[in-house]
């Protein structure tokens, strides 16, 4: 347990070996020595109906030797059993715990507390060596590949130029016993020793990291228990040469030594960034092996230091798509001289290695249901899909998300408003701020506001406050703001030819203005426009569950976006804000190389659809303009939430929006970087 | 031909489809499409008894368009064909001719004018990429690794890290046409693209090295054609550190810094030497695919950056003995940002990859014959067998034959005395000299010298001047001077208690003293007790050949050294000197990988015998002071050299020799640096 396997073994078995041969990964660095305690298991008694056995302690063999000597020296918990050492009697029930740290290290709970099935690109082998022989001149390092095949069966490995030097004073200072560090990812790949260390070295790290447009996130896990020991993010310095993607495509088109910046800056950063890591795990940078990088696909062009200009116009060619695996060492993220980076595959030229790990951690491909996984940013990334065929896209929603088109908007930081409700009777606001519990109606507000001002909305804010407009009638569903409620409520006030909505009066005056929600509406409407397409593609109306990933997914409420007409109609407790998607993606990859493979084998199978090309984006824009939509009917939405009732009024620049859009931003994402 | 091999296929078949099937390499850049003309093979017209057909020019296909349009752009030899073009029609015999250069360059001849077989590990492909497509959105790079699968069979190959920033501006500098350098040694290996060039790139260079204590040698060879286009030389820079490999370890032992400095000094070598056969050769160092090194453990050792201080002393443990892979930017020898280097495998702490080359080269364990390969340096390397076995040794000659130990020796330069004639009747000496055809006792002689001094004597003149001193009976068989013929002759000379021989009276009086005598008795003595101990491991008594390698092997007659006993009785015109047999079995491995294989088994198969652990060493040692051998008969070089009778003396020390010779420097190699 838990992964159910049964077999049938001849009394004296060692259970190591029966859980290897069930294909149950278990831990050993000592190979069976009983020193490294990495191979644990517990005995479950009772009797297992659905097993049809009955299971005890009887049934396991007696503490070894092996076993008494590591339960005196180090802490073996009541119950536990090395299963090197302890061997099968009877029927067993084994359980495999997935808490075994060796280190006393300080251990934090993983953001979303996933456990993920271990089988690293990395092993620790620790094996007893031959001492030099005049009558077998075999080389120090040749013997310990002696000792790797006969202990380990691991048939004549590669070996790191560095260890040439240092192969000699780490045998002599182990007395002959040394624990390699042994990298295979691909099957197909010769094993290569990466590093040596002398006697037993018990403990190796891998970081998992993901690398976005605004912020940098990492994790440090230990490969040999899974454990997540330390989490880490940073803002992206990227940001002082462009706010968002294309603005920094366009920089390295218009500096020389553009691209080259940006990179150092990027892998400055990571650098920073596995400096805490380490300080907060306890560990040094060379304890680090092996490592995982996804990031969208002009992220990943820029930290492998690739020119992303090609990325900035139609074909949008990657210069690379597919999975990577190189050297920390040869762009610049100096660990231990022999620790390995994988790179997770791009989907397409906007659909990254950040989307393809969200796919990983989400698993539309493992499902029977079909889920849509969106994360928006600059380019919202779509996957769309079931285990029988999965379809991805990339949509041109701009920064309107995010805040920076909008009149009132602002980064999500104290003092911005982040929720917001509006009685449809009176049509006054309540919201709520960060850094402040209590909503603004209520009394501890004012107490915890003091004299802290109400600078902004932010993104999750601005969603809200527009949909709680529609729901209050206050914009109809063409997102027109209806100039006639002026007369009920000083809320509405002219602004020109349209009118706004006021959520603040103090200083500084915080307003939905008619642009507001033209920015909002054309956001939306080219995310959804591409979340239809491929709806199409599937031949689909409607899809099971919804994961929203990223930072904005995870602030927004899923009824809220749903009222806008972000994602396609579904039952509400199937939208789920599924965090940082990607770096748990990466940590999967991290742990398990199976998984690299698995989104390896999707990645190629996802059918990748490009907007720009599809003659019928154009019409579901179209609709998708309106709230929630002119075309699509959105019933369970309408089963929870109390819809308005159909209202259309039109503004002096509300029709041609949509016009404007494909001219405009839309077609922009080619227009700036398109040679053609 | 020449390969011999032959086969029936369909009428239509491509001859270049053919070769392949039956295995026979031809060479082939732009994967059949008649641009690179690197394919051309030859009919050979006529009835052909031997294969029973007659091959015809008809029996080929008439010029393709493709050969047209080669034969008039670039030169096509009367006769040749394309052979991926021209198709079997009936009875063939076709050539494969070893002389397709493509490029005009200048070609050398080679120092041995051997013939290769090639089958590099690097292969030049070119192919056709698909342009990007949005529909399809594989990036630049999978897309030419879709092509080499497509046209080469080449799958899922590795990436080296410094493509992926210069793959998309190759590609579009090719106009989506490239030859990308392929990198495979090992079966085991998956194969690697390591360098990408816009269009067809038609030539790739590889650089084979031994590395000597004394001297650097490099040869620059076409890996595409197999010839060698340039080959320099140079002395060995480390020699400022210490004339001998021993101290040099000591250096290393005495200097913290001692080791890299030297290992700066050799690789400063090798980068000046690959400037000078680039230059030499007319290309760039980046044009420079694969490199292939061969040296004595210890060069071995401080090439690689591996401290050799461990072969300063028993148990004499190599850090790495097996064959290495790794790429020439990690051990700063910057060439193409991809360039592989291979290093043979070491056969013992003292038999290096140097004795492995040579091994290859010469091929004892191809034979029948059983063959005696011997390179003298200051450590003789030994290696003795046929197909059946194969055993090695080391013996510890010490510096003598170089010179170093004698009154009167100096290195191979110049004004040294080189070949020594004595007449048995008036014990007068004649002599040749570096720099002078004419013998001494010639006419023109004296007008050549004109002032030139003589200076010394090098080691095969020593060689010779002992042996010819022996011969005319100045030497007794136990090495002893005869004093009784200063009687006789003024040549002989009184010098303390024992005598000396006179070659040059004039300044700098040039002597051979009995001390001079037990030098060189000391030095022949420790190589045949180690060509003894292996005859003893085969439990043979004579040997069919012997090859000398090495500067020293190229330049003693091999007569002297059997009249002398360095090395056992044979018949003298199966004594050869072999040259550079180790820059030859380097160069045998740049070209084909097969001999890497057949080099690592070999190796693994030889036999090592550690002299110092034999407890028959001694006899055959004190056995061996004696002139040519107190034991061994030496029939068949008696039949060709009129012998002198055996004659007896003894002086003050000679009796001791022996003794003193394994207390002394035969143990020194321990002593220096064995620490137990």
């Amino acid at each position: 347990m838990p992964s159910g396997r049964r077999g049938r073994f001849a009394p004296g078995t060692p259970v190591l070996e029966a859980a290897r041969e069930l294909g149950v990964y278990v831990e050993s660095v000592c190979g069976g020595r009983g020193i490294c305690g990495r191979c644990q298991v517990e005995v479950q008694e009772g009797r297992f109906a659905k097993h049809g056995i009955t299971s005890s302690a009887d049934h396991i063999s007696a503490f070894s030797p092996k076993e008494e000597r590591y339960a005196e020296k180090r802490d073996l918990k009541e119950g536990r059993r090395l299963s090197c050492s302890a061997t099968i009697q009877g029927d067993l029930v084994v359980d495999v715990p997935q808490d075994v740290a060796i280190n006393a290290q300080v251990v934090r709970k993983d953001s979303d507390g996933r456990v993920i099935e271990r089988n690293p690109a990395i092993h620790m082998c620790y094996v007893e060596v031959e001492e030099p022989d005049m009558h077998k001149p075999l080389g120090d390092l040749d013997r310990l590949k002696v000792a790797l095949e006969r202990d380990w069966g691991i048939k004549d490995p590669d070996v790191d130029t560095h260890l040439l030097a240092t192969v000699q004073k780490t045998l002599r200072e182990g007395n002959w016993t040394v624990t390699a560090a042994i990298h295979r990812d691909q099957p197909t790949d010769r094993p290569r020793i990466i590093a040596i260390y002398p006697g037993l070295k018990n403990e190796a790290y891998g970081i998992a990291c993901d690398i976005g447009s605004t912020t940098i996130a990492m994790h440090l896990s230990s490969l040999l228990s899974g454990r997540t020991v330390a989490s880490a993010g940073a803002s992206n310095p990227q940001i002082r040469f462009g706010e968002d993607l294309m603005s920094r495509v366009s920089y390295v088109m218009m500096n020389p030594e553009g691209r080259e910046a940006m990179t150092t800056a990027v892998r400055q950063a990571l650098n920073e960034l596995i400096d805490k890591v380490c300080a907060d795990g306890g560990i040094e940078r060379s304890d680090i092996l092996d490592a995982v990088f996804v990031g969208n696909p002009i992220m990943h062009h820029l930290f492998l230091g690739i020119d992303p200009t090609e990325l900035g116009g139609a074909p949008f060619a990657l210069a690379v798509s597919g999975a990577l695996s190189l050297k920390a060492s040869e762009i610049d993220l100096p660990m231990n001289a022999g620790t390995r980076v994988y790179v997770l595959p791009c989907i397409a030229g906007h659909v990254g290695a950040d989307a393809a790990a969200a796919t990983l951690t989400e698993g539309p491909h493992r499902q029977d249901e079909t889920m849509l996984l969106v994360d928006i940013g600059t380019n919202a990334e779509i996957v769309l899909g079931s285990a029988a065929r999965v379809v991805a896209a990339s949509s041109p929603t701009g920064p309107a998300f995010e805040g920076a088109e909008i009149s009132c908007g602002q980064r999500a930081a104290p003092g911005a408003i982040e929720r917001v409700r509006i009685d449809p009777e009176t049509l006054e606001p309540r919201f709520r701020v960060i850094g402040i519990d209590a909503w603004s109606n209520e009394p501890a507000f004012a107490e915890a506001a003091g004299d802290k001002k109400i600078t902004g909305v932010c993104g999750s804010g601005i969603i809200e406050v527009i949909a709680e407009m529609y729901l209050a009638g206050i914009i109809s569903e063409d997102g027109v703001i209806d100039g006639a409620l002026a007369a009920k409520s000083p809320r509405i006030v002219e602004n020109g030819r349209t009118f706004s909505y006021v959520i603040q009066e103090a200083e500084p005056r915080l307003m939905i203005t008619q642009t507001d929600v033209r920015a909002i509406q054309l956001a939306k409407a080219a995310l959804y426009a591409g979340v239809k397409l491929l709806m199409d593609k599937l031949a689909i109306t409607e899809v099971d569950r919804i994961g929203l990933a990223g930072a904005f997914g995870s602030f927004i409420d899923p009824k809220y976006a749903m009222v806008l007409g972000l994602v396609p109609d579904c039952d509400l407790d199937k939208v789920k804000a599924v965090g940082n998607a990607a770096g748990t993606g990466a940590r999967m990859a991290l742990l398990n190389r199976d998984h690299r493979r698995e989104i390896e084998r999707t990645v190629t199978e996802i059918e990748k659809i490009e907007t720009a090309l599809e003659p019928k984006f154009q019409d579901h824009f179209v609709a998708a303009m309106a709230l929630p939509n002119k075309v699509d009917r959105f019933p369970k939405l309408s089963a929870a939430v109390t819809m308005p009732p159909r209202k259309t009024l039109s503004d002096a620049d509300g029709d041609d929006g949509a016009t404007r859009r494909r001219g405009g931003r839309a077609g922009g994402r080619r227009a700036r970087g398109d040679a053609s």
